[in-house]
């Protein structure tokens, strides 16, 4: 199976209300709740392509439980989450349905204490032994040390899983530098990694910083891979209009279920890059359409780039 | 005890961001969460000032149970809430501590089936019979008819259990027909009901609806009372700045506690009015400070109006 790290795990409620105004008071039309956090959505795009998928990290309280519950209902994904006395965070998306943008608001997180963290590694390091890849996803919650991803990839790195890190600031800074696999930053998130605004050098940048490969996603642009095995780029045929939340998490998915498969890496980008665009097209904020799944990905380009500084 | 009725009660959230702006993510700082609904509110208060409250209503699901957590640590409160399968709402007050302002975020309630409002109705029914005062607070969820309160009512009035309603639009009007002891409405609710915005003549207007005695809640204004024995008005000292959440909740307290006391009218609204002004001033929303009520009481001008039309 596939694992699925995530630390900060969320109970992602969405809110539709007719038109946001701060400081009213507002009656809200529709209420949805579905399992968030990046590594929970990894785990249902890879589950919804057939791949079992094993999800760990932290879940507590009453909105852990909510959370937990609805897991159950996805065919294909093992709940590993470990328990912790604090309440897994809410985040709060409240969509305006005369203009269709969204508010986020985001909860910041139980504090883990010293012995669930060790409770987690203690789970993580066992997981890894029936694991086929690994990828690390999201924030740190409050009380997890931030070199916590640099000890999970060289965990993972000793137990000969291939290992994805996705996450951003210092925790990406330190976990790189433990040489991970593969890491799957976006164009901001390169940018403060590197210092720098032009993709294909930012990138190649932050290969140098340790990881075997680096696939930045640079949304409408597509995905850009620099690999020991080559660089390319993967670019979706048009412009796609909709929600781009979980579209890197969707990226992710396609990266580790090609890497899984022994596909080439164009064959793994241009899926990755076709379940992206078609994250963005969903309906729901954070799910995949498949009929535009399985209509971008034939029509994916994937171009090699040289491989010369 | 005194018997509260909260039909919709809710589990209350409060976020405080830096500074909230449509459409864009905002880390929420600092998360709390209490029991909410007006008839919570109501206990509470009627909880802190010595007298034994039993609560009613629905509770259901996840949030259900955090709500029913919370209560379990208040001294003299009797949780008699009647499980639901829906999920007790959500309110979420959104405090952008750059201004103070708050945005607020209300769920509409589950669902209530049929056979859990007839359970609710034999409870009540049983409850009734060892209150000394009822108070009937707060919006429908959906499923409830809306000629739920003048059933209520009736089944006080029957029992000889003096019963107090505050509540808006159509339920209130259903409500009042059926002849309840006292309502409370606050300006808007009572020029809704009346098509008068003159308080005075609305709330002898209210009271020729079918109530017992009408007292308003008038905010800075203090509270308007048209009873049998008399007209009173209450007014604070002076214009108190501060949260209004739960002001006319902590009059709804101070009225009853002073009814069951058998205090005489202008005590009773004194009480009322220096409680809702106390909570106005308390840094939580919904809280009254103790200190402030106990300062503002004696400073509270109850003046006797000509009861003539």
């Amino acid at each position: 199976m596939i694992l699925t790290v995530t630390l900060n795990t969320a109970l992602d409620i969405t809110y539709r209300v007719p038109s946001l105004r701060p400081h009213a008071s507002h009656r809200v039309t529709e209420v949805t709740e579905r399992p968030g956090g990046k590594g929970l959505n990894v785990a249902r795009v890879l589950a919804a392509l057939g791949h079992p998928v094993t999800v760990t990290g932290f879940a507590g309280g009453g909105t852990g439980r909510a959370l937990q519950n609805a897991l159950t209902g996805i065919p294909r994904i093992t709940d590993a989450l470990v328990p912790v006395a604090g309440a897994t965070r809410r985040t709060v998306a409240v969509v305006d349905t005369a203009t269709g943008d969204t508010t986020q608001l985001n909860e910041p997180g139980p504090v883990i204490a010293p012995a669930e963290w060790s409770a987690f590694l203690e789970a993580y390091e066992d997981l890894l032994q029936s694991s086929s890849a690994v990828a690390l996803c999201g924030s740190l919650p409050p009380g997890v040390p931030v070199g916590a991803y640099a000890h999970l990839v060289r965990a993972a790195r000793a137990a000969s899983v291939p290992v994805l890190l996705d996450t951003s600031g210092e925790p990406l800074r330190r976990g790189i530098a433990a040489r991970p696999d593969f890491v799957k930053p976006n164009a901001d998130e390169l940018a403060e990694l590197t210092g720098s605004h032009e993709p294909l050098q930012a990138t190649r940048d932050a290969r140098r910083r340790g990881a075997r490969a680096v696939v930045a996603s640079l949304g409408a642009q597509g995905l850009l891979a620099v690999a020991p095995e080559g660089h390319w780029q993967a670019t979706p045929p048009s412009r796609v209009a909709g929600n781009p939340t979980g579209a890197g998490d969707s990226a992710v998915a396609g990266l580790l279920s090609g890497l899984v498969e022994h596909l080439p890496w164009p064959d793994r980008l241009a899926r990755a890059a076709a379940l992206s665009a078609a994250t963005v097209r969903a309906p729901v904020a954070g799910e995949f359409d498949r009929a535009a799944y399985e209509e971008l990905l034939p029509r994916v380009a994937v171009t090699e780039r040289a491989t010369a500084a």
